[in-house]
């Protein structure tokens, strides 16, 4: 069942710009466009601050539209991330499932699991408007999961929204608290996101860069260090180090789940548990983990799992590496296929579009661009929760969903961004071998390897003469009288240079 | 005709969360759901690399279909600002205006100059379906921006899209680069979003701290240094102080206008205007003010306004000192209205939402949280900001939309969040004067005022005499002999605590 | 024989502010202070440039001289960290003795081992001038140090300095390069100092707050959350969530140790690990594990570990996490212990330092805000290190020296702000239990524990009821016919309401 | 007098790496080792909490030992910025000149403003041993300036250290607070830095630059933007833009003068101005005008002086601005420089130093590292500034001697490394002409100067045959009989393509 939920809900549309190759045209989906009345009809909807209006075809019950009154911050881009409310859908069916053990009615249970299936599933996406910018907490999100399920609940078993036939705060929150439950299905949303899409996307451009390590194996290429001309090494070693960073990227996303994969469930208010039943936290930790695969647990302390949030700041510290990792690495490929003609040229990106609106011909290294700018991007979210997670205040740090969003945030674009820098620009590269043997023939610094041979200092008097001659080291070393012409070509060979000896 | 357009912009509904507070109601509003071929209908269209198919009921070409299939990073909610795309409306119309005079069929001119216009006020906005994680130079949205111009302007010229009547390139982006366009637009958006949104929003937080702080004038309270009791001082200084940061922000972003205002169109590819024409900058600039009612001008130095983009920098630091400010503001008064028994509880902040999902009547600072948790995003778009402008390579940065839709964020979020800060918390504060009074009474930092009396450390020797025994400051005084109570009544007056002598 | 290089290297002074607590005065140290030519006297020294003087008490030679007055940026508050020297040291010693089974003359391997042992226990601290802002491989760092390792140990064989008896590049840099011992050098010296200091400061810490909340156990307290009056637990709860944040903070540094005991030793100037020997780099892993204790080996991916400094990035964003807990930590205690009268009031802080030179008698959290400081530049020195670490360029990343002396600070400040912050502040740490009791009294959120009795919705109106009309809950649950006073006081006990049932 | 001062200040060694460059050897300078007691010899200093040793040969008192003894954190080079302690000598001896109109002694004031001058003249810098990580109000080092004060002044007027002749409390700080004079002292050393050292060091590169723009005029080298061949420009043209960047930074800083001139002194301890005298903050302000030349004015709300150090960070994001220009300045020389034989070379940057260890004649860009890894420093700086400034409390900011000591090392590392960067980099720059004539020949987006002539599509198809063909744009125009030799030779001559026609 666990593999089930999973499969649909990676299935279920996650971007909204997907294309099919085969035919190259676009294919359509509609998108979720939450705040409506577009039928003209409102109903009535309660809560303990009195009776409010909202939309007739929406599920939310009247704390989400208090919410959505009090907080008009951002508008619509800034809603809650879909990942979180997803995940939210998943913990309220396991919820539910346990709460069936310590009493609540089954026939409610089966409907609010369903209901909160729908949710997983992403079917409800647009009844859930809020922004991110509202309580710290996330209350007014956990309330408005609360009501949706409640008033699709209740659909379910006949009754009309509002009826609070499936109670939101009885019946769906049961045994919860916005503090437990809020940090619970940032943990879920997160874990989901690395694991299913971010590593594997991660890992997918590993391969490719791995790939490319094999197809440039035999390539050997002057070497660069301060961007100044240095010794020697393959092509395929400089694709090694690529995929050596991202795999160790991969590496340090997992190091953050063991604690992402503790959860703040049965904490309830403050992390003591009150109102919880015992034993809830591990029914339900075991719960989820059956659901998804992934193998949650309680946490030990709960009280700090409430007051803070730092398994998300050291995974966002993760991220921020994986950032600085591909940073380099799409640098290096831009600079390597700089030219065509007065760049350095070693490298040939892919043409996936025309480059410029008035240089016809031009071609740029799109793909390097975007990945750079995400990697800005998640380096400058990686300040936003560092700053949200130091500010939390006694028994609750109330930064949660401006850590949820930006986090999550940061996995997805990570994610896309190596799945189309990988798709878009690694698979298609080609080497110029011209250019690259044309600068290994050239390069001084090939006079390296006479250090073990006439010492360093004259080593240096030939790269010296060669330079300021525009001549040769060959010519340079003869001429200064410290090696034949044989000698010379015994020691200086650059597939000899490659390695120790 | 400025102002008109200047209205109309600023009417058009850039938030789609909004309310109708007389009747409680939620107005409805048609989200864009930009990528579509709804209709089941396609057509092809054409660039330099080929044909491509493009949905029948969207004005975009080939080039906008292109960076849709090349770049899935992101989703729906990463589109380039609208705020970016209305500006560039307002661009393309005036360049249009401009090259009439350079020779532009005055027919098609007319037609772009309406199409542009309708893209300023927002009518198309679903025409503009491209995520910020593209090209680094936004080429591909000035090419939307052309495309979506050209078909339109076709239409009402009476030819069908994608029949280049008026071509995208050598009408509509006439002269221009997206070199020079894209950070152009990104100007005039700044100003745009600055001047007429954030400002005005601030200025409105700054008067309401003001009215506050006049409405507090008489309250005497306990000052708080190191959290520690410290001398008082009224609750209006408090709120003149916080006022006087609001203000010095509205200065401080007003400071960043002079070289916003500085304008890199006409530098074309490289900053040296090549393919443009003589005047072209000055005349488009002196339009755009027309337009606008803002006084751009030609940057001096157009190598230097296409390969930086300080200017945005700079602004983004000025945003940054503004989150600074506004999180001690909010953070405080979080604080000062903690409680409402077990804490400061100097304030009472408005009821506006039920604030726990299992504590029962209670209530949180929640537009506090709302506002830091802004504030701390501003911080991190501030860093994506700074590092992305330090790249720019050569004669182009190419970070131009990862800096354009963090700084636009970064002010929205702020103008909203000081919007609704004012609004739903600030107006409706309330001094809990019994509780203010009550701390003034038993302060031993009252104290202070004997230094001038009996020197400072006999006056030590009285408050720490205090703390200890749990007496009064008075009690303490008398006892150890160093003052007569009347003396002490003279010399220790909280009234007379409120300034210098 | 590794225990005792190690026990020197910590016995050795790193700070220059000790204390002898037995006799309350301060335990003098003289301060290095570099460059000198006090005596007036100068020598000539010389390089592939040229000739040029140095002083004549200084061991260093013409690059380290180039590199003083060539940048001349920070002045003696940048000199490059010692920890950073004091690695060297230790590598230069293996260096040696690794290098004599490939070749080098015994009689200088062991004056070259002797030498490098004066610079791993700080004796020659004072030849060691060169600023952190120079060249972005640290080459002139590992030149100052084959310098004054190649004179001294040229002094230990009877040579003057200036004689290249011993020379630094063929005897002292023999077989490496800059590019590889440079990171080298900051990994032992990252894995010296989070090992042998940071952790154990941390982890005293940790274990300071356990026995707080042990010592604290039986104290009940009111909860806050969103700052606002919760539901209560106990302060020896808070204390453990305390404790589990340093705790997992001590995880997470270690979490980066994997990665840091790969060392670049052996990759030379690229990677490929030209002009060093096969088994280079295995022989001095191990070597330096044996001199450390700690376990070094070879890093699998040599051009990794030159071209990119990930594992520094990772680790500082594991420091970061730590100055976020501790941030967290540090503040809650300051408002804990605000008052005395005026604040929370519920902690009494040590009084180490009269407070204010205007206020007699203040006492204020000074530790607190000097561990909160530190923290902020830790997330600065983060920020420092990601830019740095996202820069490199093809095979070499030049932002070393920047890095190492960041996360060297960060390593630093984080473990002497811990130890001052366990000292200064926790131990002496004292609950007002007065203070504590009133406010559990008095709080409203006890109202939570009727929610399975009453209901939400009727619990809520006790506690409206109760903060309107300031009275008791008790009160307001009776008069509202909810409950009989037995009931109530059946249902609502703050010691039942620790857990959950 | 002012001017007198002024020149003292510049004049005193604030750097310890001074050369002579006219005799190539170090001049000496001997540097603060502040804690000492190497003559054993020790007395007995007291405040309110008792008595306590500090070392004989130190002025400083009872408060200053025991923040040596509380806060063990980063050592020796931690301690408090000297550009701070400079600036507090100067304000202590114009609060002392103000005082005596106030009725402070003749006698004393006169020896206090003595003393006060040598701690302004760096003469006592050896008595100032506090760090930066102490009471967040910098409490402990105005006593330190106190208490040095007070016992220098008695010294001169002949009474032993702590004798208390001229008392630190009563007579040096009389009438003010740590809480006000300290953010005086902040904001007198940033103005003098910015304005006496940072700036002129700036005007200094920018002067530089364009003289190397004028001196480049007549170079025509091709564009690359997105580092792809793009259209020409003059090298003049490329210096132009660094020019103007830097020449925009110099007015970013300034813009934040304003507010910098604006001082907390006369607000004590929470803005009111309790203690102090009516008309002492006027007095005062002018005093320090007249001592300095600058033109500083007391704060009109001194409750947000003391409050906020929002002045601090909206000049740290000039800094951080700057930061950003120099950082892409640097990188583009470094780039341009690359080579010499398989890099850009365009660019030859003057060899100041032997460039590696292993690789002979090697010469790198070590200025450009310096400088960018300086800018990485100033936006890790910029970050730990704004945090420390969004953390204040209530009526005072308690994390100001962070946020001065990192705004204070920012200035000082970008001024250096300016002067640094112009002295030893761009002044000795030299163009490669051949190089530059070579790219520009060969380059294929010449042929954007046959838009006009043939359209946007025809010539990217003389674009993209001629680079797939690897021919020249003239051979695969005439081939695609687009136009004639003449046509093309009229058409596509790079002098033409430098501006609008």
């Amino acid at each position: 069942m666990a593999s089930t939920l999973m499969r649909r809900m990676l299935r279920s549309p996650s971007s909204t710009l997907r294309t099919s190759h085969a035919v190259g045209v676009y294919v359509v989906r509609q998108i979720a466009s939450a705040p409506s009345a577009g039928t003209g009809k409102w109903r009535e909807e309660k809560d303990t601050m009195g009776v409010i209006k909202v939309p007739q075809d929406r599920y939310w019950g009247a704390q989400t539209q208090r919410s959505l009154q009090n907080f008009e911050i951002g508008g619509h881009q800034h809603r809650m991330p879909e990942q979180l409310i997803r995940a939210y859908g998943v913990l309220k069916k396991c919820c539910a499932k346990v709460n069936m053990e310590y009493g609540l009615d089954p026939t409610k249970a089966k409907a609010i699991m369903q209901a909160a299936q729908e949710v997983a599933e992403g079917k409800l996406d647009d009844h859930f408007p809020l922004v991110v910018w509202q309580t710290g907490s996330g209350t007014q999100t956990n309330m408005n999961v609360n009501e949706v399920i409640a008033n699709r609940a209740g659909e379910i078993l006949g009754h009309p929204p509002g009826s609070k036939a499936v109670h939101p705060n009885d019946h769906v929150n049961m045994g919860q608290s916005s503090n437990d439950s809020f940090p619970t299905a940032m943990h879920v949303a997160a874990m989901l996101e690395a694991h299913s899409k971010l590593v594997p996307k991660l890992s997918g451009l590993q391969k490719a860069l791995e790939e490319k390590s094999k197809e440039f194996w035999d390539i050997v290429k002057i070497g660069r260090t301060h961007t100044m001309d240095a010794v020697p090494l393959r092509l395929g070693d400089v694709f090694s180090a690529y995929a050596t960073q991202v795999k160790y990227g991969c590496e340090r996303i997992e190091a953050s789940y063991d604690l992402l994969l503790q959860l703040a469930q049965g904490g309830t208010a403050v992390g003591s548990g009150l109102n919880s039943k015992k034993g809830f936290d591990v029914k339900l930790a075991a719960e989820l983990a059956s659901e998804t695969g992934l193998q949650f647990k309680p946490a030990p302390n709960k009280f700090e799992a409430l007051a803070a949030n730092d398994a998300y700041v050291f995974t966002s510290g993760a991220l921020n590496t994986v950032a600085v990792s591909l940073m380099k690495i799409a640098n290096d490929i831009r600079m390597l296929g700089s030219g065509p003609r007065c760049g350095l040229g070693e490298l040939e990106l892919p043409s996936n579009e025309p480059g410029s609106s008035i240089m016809p011909g031009k071609v740029n290294p799109t793909q390097c661009e975007a990945m750079t700018m995400v990697c800005c991007q998640v380096m400058g979210n990686h300040v936003a929760i560092t700053v949200g997670g130091s500010q939390g205040h006694f028994e609750l740090n109330v930064y949660k969903p401006l850590m949820a969003n930006a986090l999550l945030m940061s996995m997805r674009l990570l994610g896309d961004a190596s799945e189309s820098f990988r798709k878009n620009c690694v698979v298609g590269l080609k080497a110029n071998e011209g250019k690259i043997a044309e600068y290994l023939q050239k390069s001084l610094m090939l006079v390296t390897a006479l250090n073990p041979v006439i010492g360093y200092d004259k080593a240096a008097a030939v790269a010296k003469k060669a330079h300021k001659e525009e001549t040769t080291l060959k010519a340079a070393a003869i001429e200064l009288g410290y090696l034949t012409e044989a000698q010379f070509d015994e020691a200086v060979d650059p597939l000899k240079m490659l390695g120790p000896k």
